[in-house]
Protein backbone atom coordinates (compact mmCIF):
# COMPACT_ATOMS: atom_id res chain seq x y z
CA UNK A 1 0.00 0.00 0.00
CA UNK A 2 1.19 3.39 -1.32
CA UNK A 3 1.43 5.89 1.84
CA UNK A 4 2.97 8.94 2.88
CA UNK A 5 3.15 11.69 5.20
CA UNK A 6 1.72 15.11 5.56
CA UNK A 7 2.46 17.35 8.11
CA UNK A 8 -0.35 18.79 9.45
CA UNK A 9 -1.02 22.23 9.01
CA UNK A 10 -2.07 23.41 11.78
CA UNK A 11 -0.22 26.83 12.50
CA UNK A 12 -2.36 29.59 11.69
CA UNK A 13 0.15 31.59 9.78
CA UNK A 14 0.65 28.23 7.68
CA UNK A 15 -3.36 28.44 7.18
CA UNK A 16 -3.51 32.09 5.85
CA UNK A 17 -0.30 31.59 3.77
CA UNK A 18 -2.65 28.66 2.39
CA UNK A 19 -5.45 31.40 1.73
CA UNK A 20 -3.52 33.93 0.30
CA UNK A 21 -1.92 31.71 -1.79
CA UNK A 22 -5.55 30.79 -3.27
CA UNK A 23 -7.03 34.53 -3.25
CA UNK A 24 -3.35 35.50 -5.22
CA UNK A 25 -3.88 32.65 -7.89
CA UNK A 26 -7.73 35.00 -8.12
CA UNK A 27 -6.15 37.73 -8.59
CA UNK A 28 -3.78 36.40 -11.43
CA UNK A 29 -6.06 34.33 -13.12
CA UNK A 30 -7.99 38.07 -13.14
CA UNK A 31 -4.90 40.02 -14.68
CA UNK A 32 -4.96 41.86 -11.34
CA UNK A 33 -1.92 43.40 -9.57
CA UNK A 34 -2.58 44.06 -5.74
CA UNK A 35 -0.55 46.26 -3.49
CA UNK A 36 -1.31 45.39 0.04
CA UNK A 37 -1.51 49.33 1.70
CA UNK A 38 -0.39 49.58 5.26
CA UNK A 39 0.00 52.38 8.42
CA UNK A 40 -0.58 53.41 11.64
CA UNK A 41 -3.97 55.01 12.37
CA UNK A 42 -4.10 58.47 10.64
CA UNK A 43 -0.91 58.54 8.78
CA UNK A 44 -3.16 59.30 5.75
CA UNK A 45 -3.90 55.83 2.83
CA UNK A 46 -7.20 57.00 2.39
CA UNK A 47 -6.07 60.84 1.75
CA UNK A 48 -3.09 59.56 -0.42
CA UNK A 49 -5.64 57.39 -2.54
CA UNK A 50 -7.93 59.99 -2.67
CA UNK A 51 -5.42 62.03 -4.24
CA UNK A 52 -4.57 59.55 -6.72
CA UNK A 53 -7.88 58.59 -7.93
CA UNK A 54 -9.12 62.08 -8.36
CA UNK A 55 -6.45 61.33 -11.67
CA UNK A 56 -6.18 58.19 -11.93
CA UNK A 57 -3.22 56.53 -13.42
CA UNK A 58 -3.96 56.66 -17.29
CA UNK A 59 -5.26 53.60 -18.39
CA UNK A 60 -5.30 51.60 -15.23
CA UNK A 61 -8.44 50.91 -14.30
CA UNK A 62 -8.36 50.48 -10.15
CA UNK A 63 -10.37 49.47 -7.09
CA UNK A 64 -10.12 49.69 -3.79
CA UNK A 65 -10.87 47.13 -1.26
CA UNK A 66 -11.27 48.89 2.41
CA UNK A 67 -11.05 47.47 5.67
CA UNK A 68 -11.76 48.92 9.08
CA UNK A 69 -12.51 47.85 13.03
CA UNK A 70 -16.32 49.36 12.29
CA UNK A 71 -17.85 51.81 9.74
CA UNK A 72 -17.93 52.39 6.17
CA UNK A 73 -16.41 55.85 6.17
CA UNK A 74 -13.42 55.41 3.94
CA UNK A 75 -15.02 53.45 1.60
CA UNK A 76 -17.66 56.27 1.14
CA UNK A 77 -14.78 58.77 0.62
CA UNK A 78 -13.55 56.64 -2.02
CA UNK A 79 -16.83 55.83 -3.86
CA UNK A 80 -17.75 59.07 -4.22
CA UNK A 81 -14.58 59.00 -6.88
CA UNK A 82 -16.43 56.67 -8.48
CA UNK A 83 -13.86 54.05 -7.80
CA UNK A 84 -15.47 50.35 -7.59
CA UNK A 85 -14.93 49.96 -3.77
CA UNK A 86 -15.83 47.13 -1.17
CA UNK A 87 -16.00 47.44 2.64
CA UNK A 88 -14.33 45.08 4.90
CA UNK A 89 -15.13 45.11 8.86
CA UNK A 90 -13.42 43.34 11.25
CA UNK A 91 -15.44 44.18 13.82
CA UNK A 92 -17.39 40.23 15.03
CA UNK A 93 -14.35 40.43 17.25
CA UNK A 94 -15.06 41.35 20.63
CA UNK A 95 -12.90 44.32 19.72
CA UNK A 96 -12.35 43.58 16.48
CA UNK A 97 -9.57 42.33 14.42
CA UNK A 98 -6.32 44.49 14.13
CA UNK A 99 -5.34 43.69 10.52
CA UNK A 100 -6.93 41.96 7.56
CA UNK A 101 -6.53 38.37 6.88
CA UNK A 102 -6.44 36.06 4.37
CA UNK A 103 -9.60 34.72 4.67
CA UNK A 104 -11.19 37.88 5.00
CA UNK A 105 -10.17 39.55 1.76
CA UNK A 106 -11.55 36.06 0.12
CA UNK A 107 -14.93 36.85 1.74
CA UNK A 108 -14.68 39.96 -0.14
CA UNK A 109 -14.04 38.72 -3.57
CA UNK A 110 -17.25 38.30 -4.97
CA UNK A 111 -17.68 41.78 -4.05
CA UNK A 112 -14.71 43.24 -6.10
CA UNK A 113 -15.56 43.36 -9.78
CA UNK A 114 -12.44 41.49 -10.43
CA UNK A 115 -12.68 41.47 -14.50
CA UNK A 116 -13.19 44.91 -14.52
CA UNK A 117 -9.97 46.26 -12.71
CA UNK A 118 -6.40 46.06 -13.04
CA UNK A 119 -4.80 47.26 -10.05
CA UNK A 120 -6.62 46.63 -6.25
CA UNK A 121 -5.33 48.55 -3.49
CA UNK A 122 -6.24 46.89 -0.60
CA UNK A 123 -6.31 49.43 2.79
CA UNK A 124 -5.17 47.52 5.65
CA UNK A 125 -6.38 48.24 8.87
CA UNK A 126 -4.17 51.27 10.48
CA UNK A 127 -2.06 49.15 12.72
CA UNK A 128 1.73 49.10 12.96
CA UNK A 129 2.09 45.40 13.99
CA UNK A 130 0.00 42.74 13.05
CA UNK A 131 -1.15 43.82 9.28
CA UNK A 132 2.55 43.18 8.34
CA UNK A 133 2.16 39.27 9.74
CA UNK A 134 -0.92 37.97 7.62
CA UNK A 135 -0.18 38.11 4.52
CA UNK A 136 -3.73 38.51 2.06
CA UNK A 137 -2.60 37.21 -1.75
CA UNK A 138 -0.93 40.82 -2.18
CA UNK A 139 2.15 41.41 -5.14
CA UNK A 140 3.32 43.78 -3.32
CA UNK A 141 3.20 46.03 0.38
CA UNK A 142 3.83 49.68 0.39
CA UNK A 143 3.08 51.88 3.58
CA UNK A 144 2.29 55.03 4.49
CA UNK A 145 4.49 56.50 7.29
CA UNK A 146 3.39 60.21 8.52
CA UNK A 147 6.31 62.55 9.94
CA UNK A 148 4.05 63.56 12.28
CA UNK A 149 4.77 59.91 14.51
CA UNK A 150 8.68 60.74 14.76
CA UNK A 151 11.64 59.40 13.64
CA UNK A 152 11.79 56.44 15.51
CA UNK A 153 8.73 54.14 14.12
CA UNK A 154 11.02 52.13 11.93
CA UNK A 155 12.87 51.02 14.95
CA UNK A 156 10.08 50.18 17.22
CA UNK A 157 8.25 48.50 14.49
CA UNK A 158 10.31 46.55 12.18
CA UNK A 159 8.55 44.12 10.89
CA UNK A 160 6.04 46.54 9.00
CA UNK A 161 8.97 48.48 7.54
CA UNK A 162 10.74 45.79 6.36
CA UNK A 163 8.42 43.86 5.22
CA UNK A 164 7.54 46.53 2.49
CA UNK A 165 8.57 47.44 -0.92
CA UNK A 166 7.55 51.09 -1.08
CA UNK A 167 7.60 53.76 2.16
CA UNK A 168 5.83 56.54 1.31
CA UNK A 169 6.65 59.16 3.70
CA UNK A 170 3.07 60.99 4.24
CA UNK A 171 2.51 65.12 5.52
CA UNK A 172 5.47 66.31 4.46
CA UNK A 173 4.00 69.69 4.77
CA UNK A 174 3.89 69.48 8.38
CA UNK A 175 7.47 69.13 8.76
CA UNK A 176 8.41 72.87 8.86
CA UNK A 177 6.22 72.63 11.74
CA UNK A 178 7.56 69.56 13.66
CA UNK A 179 10.69 68.59 15.95
CA UNK A 180 11.12 66.10 13.46
CA UNK A 181 14.50 65.10 11.45
CA UNK A 182 13.40 63.78 7.85
CA UNK A 183 16.97 62.44 7.18
CA UNK A 184 17.00 60.84 10.33
CA UNK A 185 14.02 59.45 10.02
CA UNK A 186 14.55 58.01 6.38
CA UNK A 187 17.88 56.51 8.30
CA UNK A 188 16.23 54.46 10.22
CA UNK A 189 14.08 53.39 7.44
CA UNK A 190 16.57 51.79 5.53
CA UNK A 191 18.38 50.87 8.77
CA UNK A 192 15.43 48.77 9.28
CA UNK A 193 15.16 48.02 5.37
CA UNK A 194 18.45 48.48 3.38
CA UNK A 195 17.16 50.13 0.13
CA UNK A 196 13.95 49.81 0.30
CA UNK A 197 12.64 52.73 -2.33
CA UNK A 198 11.11 55.65 -0.23
CA UNK A 199 8.93 58.72 -1.53
CA UNK A 200 8.13 62.00 -0.12
CA UNK A 201 4.64 63.02 -0.06
CA UNK A 202 1.98 65.63 1.01
CA UNK A 203 -1.48 63.85 0.26
CA UNK A 204 -2.54 67.41 1.19
CA UNK A 205 -0.34 69.67 -1.18
CA UNK A 206 -0.31 66.81 -3.57
CA UNK A 207 3.91 66.80 -3.02
CA UNK A 208 4.91 63.95 -4.83
CA UNK A 209 1.49 62.04 -5.56
CA UNK A 210 2.37 61.79 -9.07
CA UNK A 211 5.71 59.82 -8.16
CA UNK A 212 3.10 57.17 -6.31
CA UNK A 213 0.31 57.11 -9.14
CA UNK A 214 3.53 56.30 -11.37
CA UNK A 215 4.54 53.59 -8.89
CA UNK A 216 0.76 52.30 -8.99
CA UNK A 217 0.80 52.31 -12.87
CA UNK A 218 3.86 50.43 -12.94
CA UNK A 219 2.65 48.07 -10.69
CA UNK A 220 0.01 46.90 -12.31
CA UNK A 221 1.59 46.86 -15.72
CA UNK A 222 4.43 44.46 -14.15
CA UNK A 223 1.47 41.89 -13.11
CA UNK A 224 -0.13 42.20 -16.70
CA UNK A 225 0.66 38.77 -18.22
CA UNK A 226 1.18 40.75 -21.84
CA UNK A 227 3.74 42.83 -20.09
CA UNK A 228 6.26 39.90 -19.16
CA UNK A 229 9.09 39.27 -21.18
CA UNK B 1 -19.45 12.67 48.06
CA UNK B 2 -19.12 16.02 47.70
CA UNK B 3 -18.96 17.43 44.54
CA UNK B 4 -19.64 20.76 42.40
CA UNK B 5 -18.83 21.46 38.68
CA UNK B 6 -15.86 23.89 38.19
CA UNK B 7 -16.56 25.79 34.57
CA UNK B 8 -13.10 25.50 32.98
CA UNK B 9 -12.00 28.82 31.81
CA UNK B 10 -9.89 28.30 28.26
CA UNK B 11 -10.57 31.61 27.11
CA UNK B 12 -8.06 33.79 26.29
CA UNK B 13 -9.63 36.73 27.96
CA UNK B 14 -10.89 35.26 30.91
CA UNK B 15 -6.93 33.99 31.32
CA UNK B 16 -6.33 37.71 31.16
CA UNK B 17 -8.17 38.88 33.08
CA UNK B 18 -7.04 36.40 36.28
CA UNK B 19 -3.81 37.11 35.71
CA UNK B 20 -4.72 41.38 35.78
CA UNK B 21 -6.77 41.04 38.94
CA UNK B 22 -3.58 39.12 40.65
CA UNK B 23 -1.46 42.34 39.15
CA UNK B 24 -4.21 44.69 40.50
CA UNK B 25 -3.64 42.91 44.17
CA UNK B 26 -0.21 43.22 43.77
CA UNK B 27 -0.45 46.93 42.86
CA UNK B 28 -3.19 47.67 45.70
CA UNK B 29 -1.16 46.34 48.59
CA UNK B 30 1.84 48.55 47.64
CA UNK B 31 -1.00 51.49 47.65
CA UNK B 32 0.21 52.00 43.86
CA UNK B 33 -1.85 53.59 41.75
CA UNK B 34 -2.03 52.22 38.31
CA UNK B 35 -2.72 54.28 34.75
CA UNK B 36 -2.63 52.06 31.54
CA UNK B 37 -2.09 55.15 28.70
CA UNK B 38 -2.85 53.77 25.14
CA UNK B 39 -2.41 55.75 21.59
CA UNK B 40 -1.95 55.07 17.94
CA UNK B 41 1.86 54.89 17.43
CA UNK B 42 3.53 58.22 17.35
CA UNK B 43 0.39 60.38 18.88
CA UNK B 44 2.95 61.21 21.81
CA UNK B 45 2.28 59.10 24.98
CA UNK B 46 6.16 59.54 26.00
CA UNK B 47 6.48 62.96 24.94
CA UNK B 48 3.42 63.79 27.04
CA UNK B 49 5.12 61.80 30.02
CA UNK B 50 8.45 63.65 29.56
CA UNK B 51 6.58 67.19 30.05
CA UNK B 52 4.66 66.09 32.90
CA UNK B 53 7.54 64.09 34.35
CA UNK B 54 10.19 66.91 34.21
CA UNK B 55 8.13 68.58 36.49
CA UNK B 56 6.40 65.61 38.57
CA UNK B 57 3.06 66.13 40.26
CA UNK B 58 3.99 67.26 44.16
CA UNK B 59 4.20 64.77 46.66
CA UNK B 60 3.61 61.63 44.11
CA UNK B 61 6.40 59.13 43.04
CA UNK B 62 5.86 57.42 39.54
CA UNK B 63 7.29 55.15 37.91
CA UNK B 64 6.99 53.88 34.40
CA UNK B 65 6.69 50.48 32.69
CA UNK B 66 7.19 51.03 28.77
CA UNK B 67 5.50 48.41 26.38
CA UNK B 68 7.13 48.39 22.99
CA UNK B 69 7.65 45.51 19.93
CA UNK B 70 11.36 45.89 20.30
CA UNK B 71 13.80 48.40 21.58
CA UNK B 72 14.60 50.36 24.69
CA UNK B 73 14.00 54.01 23.00
CA UNK B 74 10.87 55.24 25.47
CA UNK B 75 12.05 54.20 28.41
CA UNK B 76 15.80 55.90 27.75
CA UNK B 77 13.96 59.01 27.32
CA UNK B 78 12.38 58.35 30.72
CA UNK B 79 14.99 57.13 32.95
CA UNK B 80 17.02 59.93 31.69
CA UNK B 81 14.21 61.72 33.84
CA UNK B 82 15.62 59.70 36.80
CA UNK B 83 12.35 57.78 37.27
CA UNK B 84 12.02 54.79 37.73
CA UNK B 85 11.44 52.39 34.80
CA UNK B 86 11.52 49.09 33.15
CA UNK B 87 11.12 48.30 29.42
CA UNK B 88 8.91 44.94 28.28
CA UNK B 89 9.74 44.10 24.61
CA UNK B 90 6.50 41.94 23.13
CA UNK B 91 9.18 40.56 20.26
CA UNK B 92 9.26 37.11 21.03
CA UNK B 93 6.34 36.27 18.80
CA UNK B 94 7.03 36.74 15.26
CA UNK B 95 6.50 39.88 14.44
CA UNK B 96 5.87 41.15 18.38
CA UNK B 97 2.64 41.32 20.22
CA UNK B 98 0.92 44.13 19.11
CA UNK B 99 -0.20 44.84 22.89
CA UNK B 100 0.41 44.38 26.72
CA UNK B 101 -1.48 41.39 28.44
CA UNK B 102 -1.16 40.63 32.19
CA UNK B 103 1.24 38.21 31.95
CA UNK B 104 3.56 40.64 29.88
CA UNK B 105 2.65 42.98 32.84
CA UNK B 106 3.01 40.42 35.74
CA UNK B 107 6.86 39.36 34.55
CA UNK B 108 7.85 43.03 34.39
CA UNK B 109 6.84 43.26 38.50
CA UNK B 110 9.73 41.87 40.22
CA UNK B 111 11.15 45.01 37.67
CA UNK B 112 9.42 47.51 38.99
CA UNK B 113 10.24 49.13 42.67
CA UNK B 114 6.73 49.01 44.03
CA UNK B 115 7.17 49.97 47.64
CA UNK B 116 9.26 53.35 46.03
CA UNK B 117 6.07 54.82 44.06
CA UNK B 118 2.78 55.79 44.36
CA UNK B 119 1.42 55.73 40.64
CA UNK B 120 2.69 53.24 37.85
CA UNK B 121 2.15 54.68 34.36
CA UNK B 122 2.51 51.43 31.96
CA UNK B 123 2.77 53.01 28.50
CA UNK B 124 0.95 49.98 26.50
CA UNK B 125 2.06 49.30 22.84
CA UNK B 126 1.04 52.15 20.26
CA UNK B 127 -1.99 50.82 18.29
CA UNK B 128 -5.48 51.29 18.95
CA UNK B 129 -7.53 47.81 18.95
CA UNK B 130 -5.95 45.40 20.83
CA UNK B 131 -4.55 46.85 23.92
CA UNK B 132 -8.10 47.85 24.71
CA UNK B 133 -8.94 44.28 24.79
CA UNK B 134 -6.12 43.14 27.34
CA UNK B 135 -6.82 44.59 31.09
CA UNK B 136 -3.39 44.31 33.07
CA UNK B 137 -4.29 45.68 36.31
CA UNK B 138 -4.60 48.98 36.06
CA UNK B 139 -6.46 51.35 37.99
CA UNK B 140 -7.74 53.66 35.39
CA UNK B 141 -7.67 53.88 31.60
CA UNK B 142 -6.17 57.02 29.71
CA UNK B 143 -5.67 57.38 25.66
CA UNK B 144 -3.81 59.94 23.74
CA UNK B 145 -5.40 61.33 20.48
CA UNK B 146 -3.16 63.44 18.31
CA UNK B 147 -5.47 65.71 16.12
CA UNK B 148 -3.19 64.73 13.45
CA UNK B 149 -4.90 60.92 13.26
CA UNK B 150 -7.92 63.47 12.08
CA UNK B 151 -11.56 63.58 13.24
CA UNK B 152 -12.78 60.07 12.96
CA UNK B 153 -10.59 57.92 14.88
CA UNK B 154 -13.31 57.47 17.65
CA UNK B 155 -15.57 56.27 15.13
CA UNK B 156 -13.19 53.75 13.25
CA UNK B 157 -11.75 52.73 16.77
CA UNK B 158 -14.98 52.49 18.85
CA UNK B 159 -13.75 50.43 21.75
CA UNK B 160 -10.23 52.29 22.77
CA UNK B 161 -12.14 55.15 23.00
CA UNK B 162 -14.81 53.89 24.55
CA UNK B 163 -12.80 51.46 27.18
CA UNK B 164 -11.17 55.25 28.68
CA UNK B 165 -11.62 57.45 31.39
CA UNK B 166 -9.70 59.77 30.32
CA UNK B 167 -8.60 60.99 26.57
CA UNK B 168 -6.12 63.55 25.93
CA UNK B 169 -6.38 65.50 22.95
CA UNK B 170 -3.04 66.06 22.09
CA UNK B 171 -0.47 67.96 19.37
CA UNK B 172 -2.98 71.22 19.70
CA UNK B 173 -0.09 73.01 18.25
CA UNK B 174 -0.62 71.77 14.86
CA UNK B 175 -4.01 72.35 14.91
CA UNK B 176 -4.02 75.47 12.82
CA UNK B 177 -1.74 73.70 10.00
CA UNK B 178 -4.04 70.98 9.63
CA UNK B 179 -7.70 70.44 7.37
CA UNK B 180 -9.05 68.76 11.03
CA UNK B 181 -12.25 69.96 12.27
CA UNK B 182 -11.29 69.86 16.81
CA UNK B 183 -15.00 71.03 17.39
CA UNK B 184 -15.55 67.14 15.39
CA UNK B 185 -13.14 65.20 17.46
CA UNK B 186 -14.72 66.16 20.37
CA UNK B 187 -17.74 65.27 19.23
CA UNK B 188 -17.52 61.52 18.04
CA UNK B 189 -14.97 60.88 21.41
CA UNK B 190 -18.39 62.11 23.55
CA UNK B 191 -20.49 60.07 20.31
CA UNK B 192 -18.74 57.15 21.26
CA UNK B 193 -17.99 57.46 24.76
CA UNK B 194 -20.98 59.91 26.30
CA UNK B 195 -19.82 62.14 29.29
CA UNK B 196 -16.01 61.16 29.59
CA UNK B 197 -13.37 63.74 30.15
CA UNK B 198 -11.58 64.84 27.65
CA UNK B 199 -8.09 67.30 27.69
CA UNK B 200 -6.40 69.96 25.14
CA UNK B 201 -2.82 69.38 25.40
CA UNK B 202 0.11 70.13 23.52
CA UNK B 203 3.03 68.25 24.68
CA UNK B 204 5.14 70.01 23.03
CA UNK B 205 4.33 73.56 23.74
CA UNK B 206 3.40 72.72 27.00
CA UNK B 207 -0.46 73.96 26.86
CA UNK B 208 -2.70 71.62 28.70
CA UNK B 209 0.54 69.57 30.64
CA UNK B 210 -0.74 70.83 34.09
CA UNK B 211 -4.51 69.62 33.40
CA UNK B 212 -2.56 66.00 32.67
CA UNK B 213 -0.34 66.48 35.59
CA UNK B 214 -2.93 67.42 38.61
CA UNK B 215 -5.23 63.77 36.75
CA UNK B 216 -2.13 62.02 38.10
CA UNK B 217 -2.01 63.36 41.53
CA UNK B 218 -5.44 62.69 41.59
CA UNK B 219 -5.53 59.05 40.21
CA UNK B 220 -2.32 58.31 42.87
CA UNK B 221 -4.64 60.34 45.68
CA UNK B 222 -7.78 58.34 44.97
CA UNK B 223 -6.00 54.76 44.97
CA UNK B 224 -4.21 55.79 48.62
CA UNK B 225 -5.87 53.80 51.40
CA UNK B 226 -5.78 56.91 53.57
CA UNK B 227 -7.74 58.73 51.07
CA UNK B 228 -11.05 56.30 50.99
CA UNK B 229 -12.90 57.61 53.09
Amino acid sequence: MHRTRVRVVEDALDANNTIARANREDFDRHGVAVVNLMSAPGAGKTTLLEAVLADPPSGIRVGVLEGDVQGSYDSDRIASLHVPVAQLNTDPGFGGECHLDANMVRSALPSLPLEEIDLLVIENVGNLVCPAEFRVGEDVRAMVCSVTEGEDKPLKYPLMFRSCELVVVNKLDLLPHLDVDLGRLEYNVDAVNPGVRQMLVSARSGEGVDEFRQWLAQTAAADRPQAVV
